[in-house]
Parts: C-alpha cells; structure tokens; sequence
C-alpha cells in the first residue's frame, strides 16, 4: 500500500461537494486518460513484454470506469464535454526525467502515485455523499476505489520486475515529497485533481 | 455490410501461411492499434457525444483480443517485440483530408474499411489454418471475424449519425476505390495489412 504524505483535509471536500457536476464530469475524463495513459506504456516500451497483457487489463477497466461515468453524467442530465483539467497531474509529472530508463520509472511511479490520491479522496468523496443522502453516487465512488487500489499496486510491482526494487522505493519516496508539495499548492478550482 | 471492391486472390494466402509466426505478431499489433484509434477519435471528437461510450466498448473489445494475441504468441512461443507494420495502412490513410469535418468522415470510414479487409483476410486465414490442421488457431481467428464485422459497421452507423448519410455513402464509395488501388500496389512483405 502506498502512503501518500499529505492528508487531504476536510476543506477540500467542503470546496468540492457544491460542486459535483463539475467533479463527475471531471470522473469521465480521468478515467479515459487513464486508459490513454496505459496505452501510452504499452506502446513505448513493447520490449516489456510482462508489461503488456496487465495494462491492456488495467486500460479495459478505466474504460468501463469511463462508460459508467458517462451513465452517471446522462442520468443526471449533465452534458459530457470538454473541461478544463485541474493543474495536478501536470504539476505531478513535472518531476519525470527525460532521459531512458529514468523517465519509464518515473512514469510508472506518477501514475501509481496518481491513482493512490485519486481512491484517498474518492474515498473521502463517498463518506461525503453519503451524509448528503447521494446514496447511489457514494456506492459508484466506493466501487471505483476498490480498482483504484488494485491499480497502484500495479503501477509499483510492475515497475520492481524492470527496475531494482530499491531504486524504486528510493525513487517513489522523491516522487510522494514532490506530490505533497504539489498538493500544498493545489488550486481553487473544484476537482479531484486540483 | 461493406462491399470491398478488391477480393483477395489465393497468393496472397499461399504467400501468408509459411509466415504464420509473423502473422500472429502483428495481430497483436493490429489489436492495440485499433483500440488507440478509437480512443484517438475519443479525445479528439469531445464533443460528438454519442461516440464516446460506443467507441469505448469498441477499444476494451480490442484489448480483449490484444491479450488473446499475446496468449497465442507465449502458446507458441513467439516473443512479442516490435515489428515492421504493411504499407497498408499509411497508404490508406492518405486519401484522409486535412481539414475538418471532411478529416474525420474519413477516418471514421478509413477505420470501417480497415476493420471489413481485416475481417475479409481473417477469413481467409482461418479456412487456410483449418486446411493446414491448425484447427486451434483457426478457432482463434473465426472468433476475431465475429467482432471485426460488428466494428466496421459500427464505424459506418457512427458515421452517419455526425453526417449525411448521402455524403457517407458516396465518401465510403470513393474510399473503397482507393482502397483497392492501395491493395493492387500489396508489397511482398507476409501480412494481414501487407
């Protein structure tokens, strides 16, 4: 399990709740990039064999993710359309390296590290709903964060069978330093990625 | 259904069969690229909603395969690594106009007469495999025909839901000419997409 080093606090859900058309709208695009994200992978590093048939699995998923989320958007009369993304991932991915193979590692530890935040505060989003009587709304988060949780620890074991396990734990401790930094600059805008 | 105006002959068969290691590697390949195609039209096509869910369905249909593939290959003991794709698709895709909306009519129908050739030489293949007592792997590619047929028509009603079905049709007429000028010019490299 990965340990996130910043909490997110009460005050971000009482900025993101107000707002939750623009937060499950939000849901549907996270959930096609991630699916993007992991193609990406399996395209730029085929000579990875053992990463191919795990991402394919996890990109199927985030897929499913993203029809359900659309499900949610039409049964709530919210029109899916573009979005301005919140500045997070971004700021997150700032600290990958260009250069190969450091920047495969610090891909693979982003979007571990991405997925982690993102089930923390589903997570919290669904305790949330639930005390505003959004019963359904909180079941849908909660079934999220379960594969959320499943996909971080995915992103670091994969990541131990091309890399030296202790440079990765090494370089997963820079990245959650750097994250937590990042969350201390999170912005105003309502969004699970602010 | 899609009439093909070029109907592959027997040499290309004869001359696809001795390089069935070959083959079954870029099927791999051709699953991954179709499911990055649909979700390219995804992200590009934001606000053409009603793509958006059927695409998705489409692309974790083709991860499906991509990861059947990759279970033929390890059966067989092919490793899965980079491979020279056929000239067929880059050929094709050159009829594409630039500008919108015309450039994404036709990748809409590009995409439709990639997924009715695939599944026209899928065919073939599988009664080829069948003759030779690759009854497993004719099995395999029988199954994929089953999909491949749902896709290219999907990729057409989609198509006609975003634009006039007249328009379509006679844009889908001018882009199966072409196809079967792209296929008249085949190189000798053993491929689906050769």
């Amino acid at each position: 399990m990965l340990r996130l080093k910043h909490a997110t606090g009460p005050a971000w859900l009482a900025k993101v709740l107000p707002a939750l058309d623009e937060l499950l709208l939000e849901q549907a695009h996270l959930e096609k990039k991630a699916a993007s994200g992991a193609l990406t992978f399996m395209f730029r590093y085929v000579e990875h064999e053992a990463l191919q048939a795990p991402l394919s699995e996890l990109a199927r998923e985030e897929l499913e993710h993203f029809e359900q989320s659309l499900a949610v958007l039409r049964a709530r009369g919210i029109p899916f359309r573009r979005q301005r993304p919140g500045p997070y991932a971004e700021r997150l991915l700032a600290i990958q390296r260009v250069a190969e193979p450091g920047r495969m590692l610090d891909q693979m530890l982003c979007a571990a590290v991405i997925e982690a935040r993102s089930c923390e505060r589903m997570k919290l989003l669904a305790d949330g709903l639930s005390g505003q009587g959004e019963d359904e709304l909180a079941a849908f988060y909660r079934r999220l964060v379960v594969s959320e949780a499943r996909h971080h620890g995915l992103y670091v074991r994969l990541a131990k069978t091309c890399f030296e396990p202790a440079e990765v734990e090494r370089r997963l401790d820079e990245i959650l330093d750097h994250e937590a930094d990042v969350l201390s600059r999170a912005t105003a805008l309502p969004r699970l990625h602010n």
